[in-house]
Order: structure tokens, then sequence, then C-alpha cells
């Protein structure tokens, strides 16, 4: 930059972000970033991670290898990352070399449920009904409390999506417990909504805060699959919204792109999660905005000025799950279709291969 | 793709597109192509080629080296260029390997200022009058036939920007011979052009052709410093200059896309130059259409259908050339302003550094 003004320096061009994941969120950050002139690393336990084909470089390791997150911190000037669930001790090192971006506090939040749920409440946000669940007795003074259904949850998350149990009957307590594993866990009750949505916010490391429009989402077999813009959501929701996500970035100093999934019922915003992250559910603003939620995370934690995220267009995103790629001519020929692919050499089931943008001038009818 | 049809076989995501050339349009094309599910190998003398950091592999080493050129060549599927000028034997060499795109007649023809002319006259195309001139004699002859100003150019074009010489006076002949070099050359008289604009053209495997809205040039310098769209033509202007490229993309069998530079005269469009390749005059593109240049050109050599180049904003691109840089800061802050630089570390003057696209809502006054 130019001037910067008082505080931390920007990062200029040339300069080098690291990226703690190297999956389609890294990917494209790392596209974004090139965009802006910065190099990226790319950190990765996996030697083919999608963000590596487009990265400066990528350092292939584990988590707890500390030699190589030294190397990959000493050669970043800052870090930021694509998933929360790093580990502490991987943290507690990089972070004593280089700024980590968003903060440790965003990250201890999102990644126990309980934490999270308490600090929203703090922040006057809705949220499910909840109880802390440190064992079988509690579970049953939760359920006593709560209602059912309802659903318990670990509060620290796994990697291979397991840890959650929905409760129908007092009588699944006891089984529920055991199948998460008699770790603490969370009972949130059931929330009866309309839809699903969510906000994607973004401050800077000057305080400005930037919130996309809300996109509405919907999940199969607890995947997202689609998200439109516009939301279903009235103006004073949408003001609502703002406030909301607003509040929660001042309270976490945070500087980046933060996704806030909501319930919407028919009187209520009600805050199911958040991700200190660029998320799934804000993929329209690459086809939607002029800076979109990769750019504009990575200005936040460059120091760089917020970019504009005004919608100019009405999108639907859908995600590409699996064989969905198999339609790739279909939407190859198809001329409001925007095509984003990860390079994700091999196809599973459930495994997110890309995405694509439908896109509909503003005031279109969007093909719901 | 699912249905492919008959003719030659696309690419599918997880194939690699090799670019000859590292520089910034090489950049552009390896993030358009990793979008689409791509790898990409670049090709560059340069250990540093800003393509290099956003690529799958950098291949850096002469195009002389014939190891290093079978190597490119065996670990891509289908080969492309960011430049005109690559050496034949290199050529002779990687065609016999995989597919080079957009094809050999294309080359040949931009890389030889008389072959181009010609071609462009057998088009139907208007040319500014132009002689071959092999010997002082040829040039007094020819500045006899055409008049002057007019301007002594190599039919083949160094890699130093040398090779013009303008000349006013019948007395300049012998100087501007002996400037040149004395190596086999063409006249060109002067056109006294209303303003200078661009076609950016495609046409795909399977032969549609996308032409994008012309843009309208100013080149200081002798280098391009803003492209503006749209450009002061009329309806049958356009039409025409549509017509125009169909007829040059189908006699030359082209695929992948093609810059065609213009004179806009009182009575006529004149073609200056054809470059078979995306063109610094169709940066607009990103942030003024849903499928850029890259993307159309990547979708082209891949043999996928050509996307939709239908332009949705007024845009004005401006070069960032050497410490132009210097207004970063000014950029990152209008929210007209979508950033896009090259990730080369050092500004030189003269040196493209980046552009940035200044976006308007169609039909507002672009900021001429």
């Amino acid at each position: 930059m130019s001037d910067p003004e008082s505080g931390p320096v920007p990062l200029v061009p040339g300069q080098t972000l690291g990226i703690l994941g190297g999956g389609q969120l890294g990917r494209m950050l790392a596209v974004a970033a090139a965009r802006l002139g910065l190099k990226t690393n790319v950190f990765d336990p996996d030697q083919f991670a999608p963000a590596g084909q487009v990265a400066q470089q990528l350092f292939s390791s584990s988590y707890r290898d500390r030699m190589a997150l030294t190397a990959f911190a000493r050669s970043s000037d800052v870090i930021t990352y694509e998933f929360e669930n790093i580990p502490t001790e991987a943290l507690d090192l990089l972070g004593n070399l280089r700024p980590i971006r968003p903060g440790r506090q965003a990250l201890a939040i999102s990644q126990d449920r309980l934490t999270e749920k308490t600090f929203l409440a703090e922040q006057g946000c809705q949220t499910a009904r909840f109880a802390s669940v440190e064992s079988l007795a509690d579970l049953q003074a939760a359920i006593a409390e709560i209602g059912l259904p309802a659903i318990l949850k670990t509060r620290r998350l796994g990697y291979d999506g397991k840890g959650q149990v929905r409760i129908t009957d007092p009588s699944e307590a006891e089984s529920a417990w055991d199948e998460i594993g008699a770790v603490p866990a969370i009972l949130e009750g059931h929330v009866p909504f309309q839809f699903e949505a969510s906000l994607i916010a973004a401050r800077g490391l000057d305080g400005a805060i930037s919130v996309y429009d809300p996109g509405e989402n919907v999940h199969r077999g607890g995947i997202l699959a689609t998200t439109t813009v516009p939301a279903r959501l009235s103006p004073s929701q949408r003001h609502d919204g703002v406030l909301m996500a607003a509040k929660l970035l001042n309270a976490l100093d945070y500087v980046g792109v933060m996704g806030v999934e909501l319930f919407v019922t028919k009187t209520a915003m009600i805050v199911n999660e958040i991700a200190p992250r660029v998320h799934n559910s804000g993929h329209w603003t690459q086809n939607g905005c002029s800076v979109d939620q990769f750019e504009q995370h990575v200005r936040a934690v460059a120091g760089w000025p917020l970019g504009d995220g005004t919608r100019f267009a009405n999108v639907v995103m859908e995600n590409l799950i699996g064989d969905d790629l198999d339609r790739l001519g279909e939407f190859a020929r198809d001329p409001r279709c925007a095509i984003h692919l990860y390079g994700k050499s091999e196809t599973r089931p459930g495994r997110k291969m890309g995405h694509v943008n439908l896109v509909y001038p503003l005031g279109a009818e969007a093909a719901r």
C-alpha cells in the first residue's frame, strides 16, 4: 500500500499468505490471493491436496511435525486457515512465529459447541435451547429440561463426521450417551425452522465490517446442497442479520470472513453455528459480487481495505457432490452456469467435487 | 464430459493443460484452468515466471532444451501458449507429441507481418497499405507507392521490442533500412484513425464462435494503457466486427481466443494485427462477463463448449505499468475497482505489473 495508516503493516504484493488446509476452500483462497499479487503456502498432510495445484509451495506433513510447521511459518508472512479443527499445539507453535488471522479466540469458540452456544447467548443471539452434558445423569436432566426431540452432540468435533445422535424418546438416553462415546457433550433442543440461511460477514484489520446479502440454504443428507440469493427474508430481518454479524465480529476482534448459519422461524433468526472461515454457503459471491468471499478474506487477513461485496445478480449455488460431476457436459453448455471445480482426482460418494453458480439478472425469479 | 460428441475427446477434470510462456497471460490462463478442475504445466525459461506461482508444475528451461520440452509435453494433455514468438523447432517437437491449440497456421501468420497482412487482405479485411521490402531499392519503391508518413517494420518480431522505424521524408529511407538491420521488412502506410479498438473472439473445437463486445483502446508510449467497453462503435460496425472475426477464425480453423486490433476511421475498420492468444485488451472480461477470455480460451483448447461472453457491465481496464503499483492503496479503497496483480517481484519502468477493472452498471456513463 502506498499510504499505510497506523497499526499493523499490510502485506504487499510478493509477500506470502500461509494457508492451513489445502482443500477446496484453501484452493479458492490461494487463487484469490494470487489475484492480489500475493504468493501462497499451503500446509496439508495430503500430498495431493487440491490447493497445492495452485499454490507457490505445498508443505505436506502432519500437524504434529514441528519442523514442517516451523518451515511453513517462516516462509509465510501471515497465516490463515480453511478449517477450524487445527490441533492446539500446532497453533501455539505457529502463533509464536507469525500472526494467525482470524485469531485464536474465534477458533477456540468454534472448536467447542458449549463455548460457542454460551458465547452466542452472551452476545444476545437466539440459539436452540441447550444444556451441558458431562454424564448420563446430566443427559437425563437435560432431556427433562429441554424436551424432545433433541440432538446430543459432542462438544468437540472429530474429523470423522461422527458425534451427533438424535433423541426422540427418553428411553434412548443411555444408548445415545454410549454412541457418542460418553465424552463431554451438549444437548440441543429441536428448532422447527421454516428454512436455513447464512450470513457471510467480514471484518478488516481496521475494524471495518462488510456483510454479504444472506443466502438461503438447503441441506441434503447433512451436506449443503444449494444456496440461493436472495433469501426469503424481510428487510428488517436483513437489517437484524447485519447487526448480529457485526456484533459477533466485534466481540471477537475478528479479522477475516466468518460464516454464520441460521435457522429462520416464523418469529426469529436462531443462530445454529459459526465458522471462522470462508464458507460453502458463500460460494455464490464468486459470480454475484465484484469482490467474492475469498478475496474479502484475503484482503482482511492481509490488512487491506475490505472490498465491495454488493450483490449484482441473483444466484443459485449448487454443490457438485460425488458423481454429480457426471453432469459436467450439461453445465458447460448452460450459459447461465459458472463452473468451479476443485481438482480432486478421486470421486467418492458424499465428496464435494465442485460447485456451479447459476446466475440470473437482479429482479429475475430464481429457479427455486 | 458425460456425453462427448464425435470428434476429438475433450479434456476432463484432472487432466493437464500445458502453457508455453509463464507471464501474466499464462498466469491468468492457469487460474482459469484450475477453476475448471484442470491442472496446468507452465514452460518458461524464467524460474520466477509469474504463472509458476499458480501452476501444478513449472518447467524452467530454454526453448532449445529438447529434454525439458519433451518432459513438458509428455506430462501435458493439450498444449497452448501465451505468446506467438515460439521457436519453430520447439513447436515441431511439441506438435509431434501433443495437440497444440491454436494451431500452427495461426502462429505462422502472426509471426510474419507480411504473411499476416497478405492473409488479412485475402480474407477481405481492410488493412493499412503495405509493401514487401527486401532491399533499400524495394523500400524506395514502396515509399513512392504508399506515400509518407509510413512505418518500416521487420517482418519477424524480435523479443526486444525493436524493429520499427517511422519514416516521414524520403531522405530517411537509407537510415531506416540500416536501423532495422537490413532484414526482410514491410512498409505500412499511416492510418489516420479516430481511435483504436479490439475484437476478442473465440472459436471452439466444434467450430462454434463467440465474440466479446469490442473494447476501445488507448496506448501510451507504445503500451496499452486502457481499454473501455463499450467502444464508440455503431450497431452496424459491431455487426461487421463479429462477421470479420468469424471469417478470420474460420479461415484458420482456429481453436482458442484471438485478439484482433483495429484502427477505426470515419469510414472503415482497418485491421492492424491479430494475436493468436488471449490479449491485454480483453482483460475487462474478467469483471464484465460471466466467462472471461481466459476461461473461454481454456474451454476452447480443452474441447469444451464455449461459455457465455455476454457483457453485464461497463468496464474501464487500466494497466498498472511500472510504479503505477504505488497507487495500490487507492485502488484497494475504490469500491468500483477490481484488482488483478501478476506476482512480479521486480518493478521496472514499462513493465506490466497488473491491471484494474473499473466496473460501472450497464447504461452508466463510463469515466472516459
